[in-house]
């Protein structure tokens, strides 16, 4: 029988590729024939992760009905931020901490949701609920994806659980927290040398909203005007990828990791919804957003009331 | 605050009602301040078992958002089988065992569902994760869920899962599972006295299935041909509610608990995806069903890969 493929979602942050490795891992633990992969390359942040705690970066897969007949997801469950076959393969699980939408399944399955900061604090859970314990890497990189997640506990969506899955695995894993925390988050801020395309990829998901299609991407940086000293450059970028993939409005959000601040730069229609979903007027397309730096938390279900 | 509502689908079963009453305890327990409530009056099976446990049926309501801003959900998740505003009201959790369709939450919640044979066994797992156990008589309502969503573990939706938790339960109840499950089945198969309407909504879920309204009925029964010697007024009543409900097909499955077969009613279109779905032809609208027991397991995957 082939595989079963785990994996997380579309452009794959850390907690995507961490969780589908050390959810692999468990499942392996209980017999089960896995494989984690994912559905793109891993950023800089993700692989200073894998390089620190010495694990391979997971094999890249657009496809999985051709090598497979099952699934399991990790970090995701709306079927666009998946696995471009997806309605062809049965998921067997889910394990997620976002809210459910554009989601079904033919069959029951295991779903475990639960609202944390981060898939990879649920997983630990499940390893301890099966009794067992991740070994030194995999804790290693579970701790990135928290990390990387809740922005080194600043955001919003961290909550307690979070921060005590974090400690219990930074004691397995061997690394102080902090020290090795912003070392990770800055290892993923490097962006000058990257063009807009890849910039507006590197973590971004699309929502259906209404009747339209809103993509909302989100970069991380310790200079926010470095990034908007290429703000034109952006913005047609943006348009572009509208154009190409049907989007009607794309929203980037730039994160600065040190403040905990953000700024939105706004392409595309209906851009008064963004106006309305956070109280301020767009200038220059853009919006400064104060304490602002989920967009699972702070961005999504504000945009999505507004387009209601 | 209002107290946030905790309930099964409508036309509750054993299982709506008594994964409501337990989980609400459960949350009780851990500090929330829940009800457990009901889409619908109990019947008579659930009725024996709440009588035999000395508990109370829950409060029957239509809607929610009228009384409380947070809801949660056991033994199902599909927005049309739920309270009818389920739209307006936040989910703050689900327990289930059913497949996921036609469900969405604008927030991150708990969701916690497994492919066993009831939801009160997934509860049971809650309570040991909380390190609690059940009282007698939520454990026993807890076992006669069990009894009921897998005949007496008859089922094939039945696992190794349900039948320990079914054994702890009833150590918890005392009572014997056989003895007491048999009793308590039979109490369900009283149909005589009921009109052909009563009949036909006990235990009655709508699927959308392509672009087809489906409403699957089923009733237990220890005597097939008592069933059928109402055929003509059962036909009939099925007409009318797709008429008054936009159900396009409907099908009443009659299962015999004593010999675990069932035989189908049909009545509307397009009925060739009944014959498709079970290889069979329908000779006066009915079919045998042979060894077929479960509407989860047994019928609805199997009409919806006809409908596709």
């Amino acid at each position: 029988m082939a595989k079963i493929l785990v994996f997380g979602h579309q452009n794959p942050d850390t907690d995507a590729i961490g969780a589908a490795i050390a959810f692999s891992e468990l499942q392996q633990q209980k017999g089960q024939d896995t494989e984690a992969v994912a559905l793109g390359e891993a950023g800089e942040e993700t692989q200073f992760a894998l390089d620190y705690f010495d694990l391979k970066a997971p094999r890249v897969i657009t496809k999985a009905a051709s090598e497979t007949t099952d699934v399991m997801l990790v970090d995701h469950n709306e079927f666009q931020q998946s696995v471009a076959d997806i309605a062809e393969v049965t998921i067997l699980s889910v394990v997620d901490h976002h809210r459910i939408a554009n989601f079904e399944t033919a069959d029951p399955l295991y779903y475990r949701a639960e609202p944390v900061g981060c898939t990879s604090t649920i997983i630990l859970k499940l390893y301890k609920e099966a009794g067992l314990t991740p070994a030194k890497a995999i804790a290693g990189i579970m701790l990135s994806a928290i990390i990387s997640d809740t922005l080194l506990f600043k955001s919003p969506t961290c909550t307690q659980e979070d921060i005590d899955a974090a400690k219990e695995l930074a004691k397995i894993a061997e690394v102080d927290i902090n020290t090795y925390g912003l070392e990770m988050l800055k290892a993923g801020t490097n962006l000058k040398d990257k063009s807009a395309d890849v910039l507006l990829d590197m973590d971004a998901k699309s929502f259906p909203m209404g009747d339209k299609s809103v993509r909302i991407a989100q970069v991380n940086t310790v200079d926010l005007q470095e990034v908007f000293d290429r703000q034109a450059e952006l913005e047609e970028a943006m348009a572009k990828a509208n154009d190409t993939n049907n989007y009607d409005l794309f929203v980037l959000l730039v994160t600065n990791i040190l403040d905990s601040d953000s700024e939105l730069l706004v392409v595309g229609e209906p851009a008064e919804k963004v106006e309305k979903a956070f109280n301020v007027a767009l200038d220059n397309h853009r919006a400064f957003l104060k304490g602002v730096v989920s967009r699972k938390k702070q961005v999504v279900p504000q945009l999505t009331e507004s387009f209601k």
